[in-house]
């Protein structure tokens, strides 16, 4: 009987939608680890789609790192898209149930397709909504965790660490400016706070906060949103004590990366803060929700399905993934001093 | 006396606001030249800036290396605004005067002040237009060229040059889906393609065209410009002989630095360009108008006013815009294989 405080570190991992690649990444991953690291997932999903991946890698996944939550037959993608649907959305519910039950601390989702999750479930619009309807949480934020290691130019080169969050997430580009509102800034700010502080170990975290217009709307005339919105959204979010600064322009932020001096930024729309977030790791970025009441990531990219059950799929975002799940899960304020790297 | 293929070749350099670093980048750059070098330039300002940004880094410059468009006396950090425009106006008018009349071939611009400058030209919203109304050139475009190297992670680096060219520019956020028209797209594309032929020697420039919404609009679940705007634009630019592919999701491009295969982007909006363009070269991109019937480069970054006449100005970013400018006044179609590192 393990204790407590093992159990409660256990990470559950979904396979994601079996006509992508998640089944794939999530085997390789396994397999890839340690004995010691393995003991720490627990593999939400379908029997058949999870060994059939693992002897995509010419693996076998222990049955007692399975959750089992369906059991179907025959080759994955040739299996009818509501039945792929409903193995995926099987797999998540299982896993929240288990967080809810404390059986598992925290949940790392491999992807799943909208589309096709749209016909087991009505209005499934990602990962993020969904969790967040099920935990009843409110203000949710989308953040990126990307690490990179990048040349000086002259000899050496660095490793840049850094949390990017999105104030606006997967909407139109011309409903951005309407979206961008005060207490919507404010919420995307505190809870890029409470993450650096609490899962990263940042005692004192710097925050940078992007302008939504060019060269910060220059003085009101290339938009008046910085003045009448963001600036506001900052200075409430200073009266709570949290050290933040901007709107700064976006595209003078990440230009000297080895000077880079904050830990988090916020973006204010979805290519603002994916474009640098994926340029400085190399499109291994990891996917963090903030506002549920547990830990969920998810790599930075798709299912992939072009690619699916062909043995090519490239488990290493998982990877990264599943190991900053492992430091969230046990970094606390309290121990260590491992830190982000600015 | 040169001959007339020398003097085409020499590159005008204005001394931008004096009130900004312009004097001081313009003058450590001609310092940092070799003879041969230096021969190639003409800068063109107030004497009184030149010679006291040339004393800031304990320098003199060859009074034949300038042409003198204006005298004043006194520190140049408390002249009036308004002389200080005057000055900025005067070395861009007889830069321009001496392109036209083919005594100089290509012009490099120091940063000017936007609102100081409309108190001596009305209307005026930065070079780039100023420089075509002069020359009633019609839809130019902003391009940048980014140069940088960049760590592999397992021990090497690469060197990745880009030319990224935008669609929209100086405008609000709220009014840039509607100023993204096909005519202008294919206008960017059209331009971007003209420009990596000529002054790139590239044989078969690939050009990628970015989405306007997150994920490329998902099918027209997240926006329907890319269906209606541009696609079209892309099959029409296809219709000239343009290798363009798109739209793509503008986080996904720039993933994998090493394995990007593109030789131009073509990006919607102003962050969306810039914001790749200075991570890559960590802030040195290389600002080009195309469009207008001569080469115009400038640096990529602003006056900098808080640090101007202090000495601390950096000219990295100046003596890359010289370096390029030099290059693009040689390189022709027709010479060497010198060609953009994809």
């Amino acid at each position: 009987m393990k204790s407590d405080n093992t159990m409660k570190n256990i990470i559950g991992v979904t396979m994601g939608d079996p006509k992508g690649i998640g089944p794939e990444i999530v085997a390789k991953s396994w397999l890839a680890m340690s004995e010691t690291e393995r003991a720490q997932f627990r593999i939400y999903g379908d029997r058949n789609a999870i060994d059939a991946a693992a002897q995509l890698a010419n693996g076998e996944i222990d049955p007692k790192a399975m959750v089992i939550t369906s059991s179907t037959a025959g080759h994955m993608g040739s299996i009818p898209d509501i039945e792929a649907a409903r193995m995926a959305l099987s797999a998540i519910n299982a896993a929240v149930d288990d967080i809810k039950a404390g059986r598992i601390k925290a949940l790392v989702t491999a992807p799943v397709n909208k589309h096709r999750m749209q016909s087991v479930h009505r209005g499934f619009t990602g990962h993020t909504d969904y969790l967040a309807q099920l935990s009843r949480a409110q203000d949710v934020v989308m953040m990126f965790f990307a690490e990179g290691r990048h040349d000086t130019g002259s000899g050496c080169s660095f490793i840049k660490q850094l949390c990017i969050s999105l104030v606006t997430m997967h909407i139109p580009l011309k409903t951005v400016a309407k979206a961008v509102t005060k207490e919507r800034v404010v919420v995307t700010i505190s809870r890029t706070y409470e993450a650096l502080c609490r899962h990263f170990a940042c005692p004192e975290p710097r925050i940078a906060v992007l302008s939504l217009n060019p060269h910060a709307g220059e003085n009101g005339s290339i938009g008046r949103e910085e003045e009448k919105i963001i600036e506001p959204a900052i200075q409430a979010a200073r009266k709570r004590g949290i050290n933040c600064i901007g709107p700064l322009p976006a595209d003078g932020i990440f230009n000297r990366l080895a000077e880079f001096d904050y830990d988090g930024v916020v973006a204010m729309y979805h290519d603002q803060g994916l474009l640098p977030a994926k340029l400085i790791c190399q499109g291994r970025c990891v996917n963090i929700t903030l506002g549920l009441p547990y830990i969920r990531t998810s790599p930075g990219h798709g299912t992939a399905e072009d690619i699916a059950w062909l043995g090519r799929a490239d488990p290493q975002n998982m990877l990264a993934t599943l190991t900053l799940t492992r430091r969230l899960v046990g970094w606390t304020i309290e121990d260590s001093g491992q830190q982000i790297v600015r």
